[in-house]
């Protein structure tokens, strides 16, 4: 049976070819997939080849944010799960490190992570993974609001990192997906009010479509902040932000794109700010999804543009086409 | 009767003059004052005339680190306390805002606190005090241990911010009095090990000398570290140190000095590292003033220099003369 | 000017009648009273004239639920209160204690608390209270919603302990004015499910109208539970609600009546459970007002009956009569 | 080769007898068992063939507190590690589910616990244990010491637990092994006093030898805590120690005997007292190890008792014999 995957060669160079299709080992499901979102780090392994000390260095297949249905089940997984729609979550660490141990798993070295150069991810038509890290979505979603678990988890972790709760006044800089994400979910973890700033005009409109308040970047800061979720990863975003928070404020660096950015001490120290960055998630998809299923994130409104497997490469570049894209979706069964 | 005092009129204008002899108003105590410890920030106001927005535009008595024996209480305090050996905790908070009620009241807008302008310090023959924040030193403590519970506080605020505990690997990045302490408390938080770095030998020795592990700031690091005691304000210091973080380590800026510091982001977000500062502390001169009792907390080392009233000038400028000195203490009554 | 005043003289001998008209001292503000909620522990001085070692000795006006508008101001409090709408928190503590200083000031031993013995209370015409403990109301509350802050906060404060959060399942058992508000806070935290047992129908009905999970306390539990907030006070409903609780599960006892309830120590012990108990609240108002301003919590759902002062003690007793009350609001200007 | 085992066939009825050698499988190391200490929970196994649910139904190898010498290892284990002294962790968890997951691997319901019905323990010659759990002791620690890293993670468990630190005033109620190890690792949390009580004059001298204040269990209690643990498993001492509590208390259950103790709902809320019990521990071992190894937990002195695996029974018995007995060795190779 054909097993049409989207594969990463190496800068720009994407191709939709068939691959051996794989079964499910002992404690993994067998996965039909769905729908998988494309994430800015997926673009960047396609422009750049690499992230980081990530280099992709043979073939991939690419995508991560992914979800679909059961369709068989290894020894000592329960076969009633055939049928079943889950979300797939990417990163199955290795359970026995200091880490995971402490239930940091996101920070487990040994994870074997969707996508992650030489792991191969999800943009083809059957993946396997370890049944625990397979979720049933709640019972109303679709494969692509279950996909989007991935980018509202790193939402969740973000608010569970800020503490957020009611009290607090949220300040969300970057209206992408995920800054549009991550300032619904801190609404659901109770915060007073949540801001999100951009500088699009499209992007403001989109947040204020989701009952956010939505402000231009441009605009100097009149009040104090609580929290700050910052998305954008533009160091000055960042800097102005900070000296818009309040005493006993919590920062998170979400947003990727700076490698270092000027921290002002006096600021941190006066204020006593706690600044810290996430790295993936952990514990996070069950709430995910329920924020979901619940309403209470809007992950469909951020869906703009969706296309088959063939069409993957399109996928990848609509950003830079269409400023008026946000969540790219490819349904490889289409 | 005299109240000699020493005075800050402006950059390296200290004199040593009479000052009228203040009483103790409802709720405050008189005190004696015996010992204050000189430190970095009346040497800043002394050279600079300010620190940030802190500018000393009139008189202003220096120093904030105080000891002395109660001769007075104003109404409503139990004249019992007269005699009583105390440590000034040198901020007294508003009560009533929100940091104050929150419990977080290093953080009050409205401090009124020793030697920060225009609000006059305690080197000076008798000083008055809110009584709840004049301690009774446990039995045995000399004044100028006393006067100690200070800059040891900053270091039992440091370590709460940090969490640290048993386990913890402990790195303090600079030897100064600040550091030297703030090592000594990590250690009776039960930290695994604390180690010192610092450019002087000096210092080093005094560090083996109090038991904690000692290396030059100028070795690369071959360890990992959880935890981040950053007292030197010299940005290269941290960011060296940050890249010993291990996974999941808290970095507590203490020392002042740089006002902008590079941070990498990437470090802080794929080790999840959390940074956050203290600004003074709250909550901890009972804490301070046991560890020293106890012994766990060396202060007396770490006096390296005393001086009479009159030769304030002289405490206030050994650092500069003397590369072996590390706290000058000022004893008003001599 | 007349200060008709609901007072207390022992065991359901409840007088109203003139009393002197206050006036703002420093830091106070006037207060007209315009709406103070009836509470169970009201009612439990009027039929008992006491609780545990609070003893009504000598006449104590009655009430501690209350809100109204500011009508003068005493020294050093800002003259552009008056007409504001307020909630008064009725306890002002010492802010000296170390119970203040840590931020924990329902814990303050030296606190003045209307209506407990002998401090008096709000149902009278006028009253003054530290301006600081005088919330404003957001626009477009009414003072009936005002005076709710007061169980709302009861509420904000449980939550608060238990860590409510999204992904937690929440049993609230007993559906008093209490549990009703407490479970719409759990909610609002972002509980994942709430559920709310009692043995009344009628209660049952209202949580329901809430958007609340009701269902009878007498039915056996059938899946578990993150966190009980304990609101009947009946040691048999904890026991059962205790069985009930999930691993690492948090368990807060809001309801009083019990002295001595049977704990299951090896329930504890293998399931890890945490159990502690509310003492009024501390930093709360706030966060309730905007609660109850969002729509977050209704708050007039349970209003169920409105008296005029003359009728107060037909307020304390309504209770008792009606099986359909919920909380009795005396209105002190009508 | 021989493997000579104590195993337990039901009440008081124990036989030391060959069983087959095991093989390290994948994962595992093969461990020579040097050292047991007996366990309260042996003991009643020995006596009642049951604990709670866990029932003795057929043959069991006793004994859970051991460490020994590295003589093999099993495919993906490092070989270096044969000949290395290890602690073992008891209770392998099973790493998948939420509790795994999240951290709290003590609360996993498929855990795999030495001695625990109907898994085999470790009072015989060679034992496999998958190699994440077998702790590489530190330098200078003897077989004796590195099994005693088991009572003393309870410790660890209970200080963390309690939120152990600088400032608080510990109570430790009973002075058996488990107590005074307890106590002895709050010391080194950082506690600022900790008193142990127990009715055994014996005891508390031990107590006294190892530097922690004793005091008899029948007198009344005239200060305060911050910290109770309680270890002696009796009602009545908890009781008497809660009332001694302080305001924000933080009480431990850790001592097993009674199923339900009577709870005091007005001094929990009162006071806002947290109640919690410890099931096994987490992330315990290294930290055990590393108190054992430095000093601050003076283990030597708690082994009371040295006995050869043919009198295993012995062992399970001195408690009952000798009001002298602490902590019984049983050392399987002699």
């Amino acid at each position: 049976m054909s097993n049409r995957s989207a594969v990463l060669y190496g800068t720009t160079d994407l191709r939709v070819e068939e691959r051996p299709r794989p079964q499910a080992g002992p404690g993994e499901v067998l996965v039909r997939v769905e729908a998988v979102g494309i994430c800015g780090s997926d673009v960047h392994y396609y422009d750049h080849g690499r992230i980081g000390d990530y280099v992709v260095e043979g073939p991939m297949i690419i995508g991560h944010e992914a979800a679909g249905t059961v369709v068989a089940t290894g020894d000592g997984v329960d076969p009633g799960l055939q049928g079943t729609l889950v979300a797939l979550e990417p990163g199955v660490p290795c359970r026995v490190c200091e880490q995971c141990r402490a239930g940091r798993y996101n920070l487990c070295p040994d994870v074997v992570f969707f996508a992650t150069p030489p792991v191969d991810g999800a943009i083809t038509g059957e993946v396997t993974l370890d049944a625990a890290f397979a979720h049933p979505a709640p019972a109303g979603l679709d494969a692509e609001q279950a996909a989007m678990a991935e980018p509202v988890s790193v939402g969740v972790w973000a608010s569970r990192k800020a503490g957020v709760g009611p009290g607090d006044r949220v300040l969300v800089t970057g209206a992408g997906p995920i800054g549009l994400l991550a300032a619904q979910v801190a609404r659901a973890f109770g915060a007073r009010e949540v801001t999100v700033t951009d500088v699009s005009d499209f992007r403001l409109g989109v947040a204020r479509q989701l009952g956010l308040i939505a402000r231009s970047a441009k605009e100097p800061y009149d009040s104090e902040y609580d929290v700050l979720l910052e998305c954008s990863g533009a160091p000055q975003a960042l800097t102005a932000a900070m000296r818009a928070m309040a005493r006993a404020g919590r920062v998170v660096l979400i947003g990727m794109g700076a490698d270092t950015v000027p921290v002002e001490v006096p600021l941190i120290q006066s204020r006593e700010l706690t600044l810290t960055g996430t790295f993936r998630y952990a514990n996070t998809y069950p709430v995910a999804l329920e924020l979901i299923a619940s309403g209470a994130v809007d992950v469909t409104t951020i869906i703009t543009h969706r296309f088959g497997i063939e069409q993957t490469e399109d996928a990848m570049t609509i950003a830079k086409r269409d400023p008026q894209a946000l969540k790219a979706m490819v349904l490889p069964q289409t």
